[in-house]
């Protein structure tokens, strides 16, 4: 909070000179890059930007570090609660962490072949509601399970499961809030690797005298994006993906 | 629900007649061996009972199958949750299935060194979050990890929320519900091995012309329990578990 | 085997006529399709093959079905290696799968930091050993872990320890053959999503009558490569990332 | 090694005394616990010990440290090999650590289904190795998975391999070598638990002026065990076990 203010960024260049350094690598994503750039701007400080975050929601970079271990652990989650799925008629609801950006949510509903997931690119709640239902109906399951992008509906899983429960009173709903455990745990290799490709990228942008910019892969090449674009524009969810798991749920 | 109607159980015992089986194992809790019982009663079935249930709340034996792989569940999402909860000041509620029992809340707060569980047995909730918060204090910690027994309150750990939130406006509260997730996922050693035991112990039984018996596991020896006392009886969360949980959290 | 003769494939044919099936969508690296094409030509079946070997070593795809699953299980192994090795003075040398080809090796040397990998793409064993214990030396580390490609080296990993006793017999070195392991688990979400783009994109390109081709994915787009292709042409591995695994090994 | 020799321990106890150290609490197994008693006694050093070894062959205790979490590694890969086990027909030898002692690997064979397990203690190694062959034939698998206890027989698994490959060559064997990953890794729950409990356990008989004692843990209670006993002692293998491990085996 500090650093939002001309005297925490002050304050913040002051260490940096005292402690001799010269240049500045940050991890993060939209709130770390503005407040990197100001930090440029007012003190002439060279920063390269590397994107971090679970959201994957960076314009310029295919991938940023964490995606992936968020995707596998909400996957590992999913895969634990459908061995109770099978085996009970209900429909379990799983909240899933994302800002803006449904990237995460509808990947993981892919990857574990959930029958839904309810995101914030695409149509209300209440619609997307209908559409994961009569979704499992067709496929006469005896049980759903439904990933929701947590800003998707304000409330959250547990809004969702209210609207449910009072448009379908014959469904029994269960939630999942699977929170800040999404943020943990070991790395896997792909972030491992692209930290690590990014980290040794940083140091050489650096050394070429770079600044403000942002480390990007595209297509597992490194690329090099202003960090003025990466925080103003926007990615979107592709629509060949929504059709993946809308044909692929299990 | 049908199983609990006379004509329920006459339809499974007619099952088993068509099916030509002779005996039944069962693995399940309280709900699963009353029901055993009562078929056992009516039709003379011979029926062993396996103590089943991840919330290790049956009298007569030391573990239940899925305990372990449960607490272990559990345990691996506190820790990827305590990578976050070390680098912001926040208080994180992790609620945890129990029905009425708070061994599986208290063991899952010892091996993941949270700083407090709220459990049924333990005075209010309100006293239990006043000494959570102390002893996180007391340690002068920036954040804390505490585990909500789902039914150790109504409305589990978003009711904790609540409480905490009015009385320590100061605190950031985040809530993690993990639901049925907790009852899924590939067994640990420790369970693979008492069911494999439990299961052959079974079979002896039935050999021998036992019925009526829950399988339990005592000081790592197979016990035999009469059913009626596997479900009367009820089972105590240890005082020194307690203390060792807020001696030694992280 | 006996689909390496006109009689084995005889008979997979009449299979095909029997069961009624029209198309043989197949999943595997260049036996498999090398079988396949003949297949096809042989008795005009349509056929469309999905890239699936832990080696990535396929012609005109970025990724194969099983990499990044089996990625992930040796960096997982490394991992739980390292505790010890930081622990004693010891080189460790991991045998990992690969057929031809160092990908495997390289990338999960990156990913777990291992201080050297040797793959068949490079130089001679006895240089690569040299110059691992010289990078392990300058970081006057005392221990190592050296990833070695099965085939590096007639004899693997137990190969490499004799050479490296022989000529530095003040090290103390430890073998692990990880071996088939490498190609089983449940698969990661990204194997899990690109088989399941990939099996979407054969039931279409069967549709649309192609035949003979593999489903590919390059730059995150599904590609459709000649059958004939990608079993002639070889992939190689890339320059930086050989240097990645040189400066970043921990 | 150091610690073998009288000035090895006069350098320890020098060490202690300048920093202030009045007692030691040592975490260790045979090896560990001799040369602590030597220092206690040339120096009148008050020192306890925590039994942490995979092997689980102290005296005197149920459990100790480390041991399930290498049990269910050891599982884990089984697991993983048995995907692959399935689909070809195949002998896998997978060898297990354990100097002496074949508690580990008989464990891990029953909680992997393994087919066999060749250990120490059970006859020669020829015997066990056409029994097990035996065992699958009578079960008319297509494929087995052996655990090979690393000195069940001089050169471990790849000695089984040979003598396997030379009385029945129509068999296909693949090694696999746990090694040094065995000991690694995020601790399971249950050793988590007993390490915070035989933690707390030292520090109170330490207060109570015990010395020379180790912690151990017998039916889920701790109990206080003379150092001198639990090195002298041996831990038998439970004959139900072995006969569990051959009925179970899936």
């Amino acid at each position: 909070m500090d650093f939002k203010t001309p005297e925490g960024r002050k304050k913040a260049y002051d260490t940096l000179v005292k402690e001799k350094i010269d240049a500045l690598v940050v991890i993060g994503g939209d709130g770390t890059f503005t407040g990197a750039r100001l930090l440029a701007q007012e003190y002439n400080v060279p920063i390269i930007g590397l994107p971090g975050t679970i959201d994957n929601d960076l314009w310029g970079t295919d991938s940023t570090i964490g995606y992936d271990t968020s995707l596998n652990t909400i996957m590992d989650c999913v895969d634990k609660l459908r061995d109770t799925a099978t085996s009970h008629e209900r429909v379990f609801l799983v909240e899933v962490m994302g800002r803006d950006a449904g990237f995460l949510t509808l990947s993981a509903a892919i990857a574990s072949g959930a029958e839904a997931a309810i995101i914030p690119e695409r149509a209300t709640v209440k619609e997307q509601i209908e559409e994961a239902i009569g979704q499992g109906r067709r496929k006469s399951k005896n049980s759903s399970i439904v990933l929701v992008q947590e800003h998707a509906i304000e409330g959250g899983a547990q809004a969702v499961a209210k609207v449910l429960e009072e448009a379908h009173p014959e469904y029994n709903t269960r939630v999942t809030i699977l929170g800040h455990l999404q943020r943990g745990g070991s790395p896997t290799a792909y972030d491992r690797i692209i930290a690590s490709r990014m980290g040794m990228a940083a140091v050489g942008a650096l050394l070429e005298e770079q600044r403000s910019i942002m480390i990007g892969i595209k297509n597992d090449e490194i690329v090099y994006v202003p960090l003025s674009k990466a925080i103003r524009e926007k990615k979107d969810v592709k629509a060949d993906k929504w059709a993946a798991m809308q044909v692929l749920s299990i």
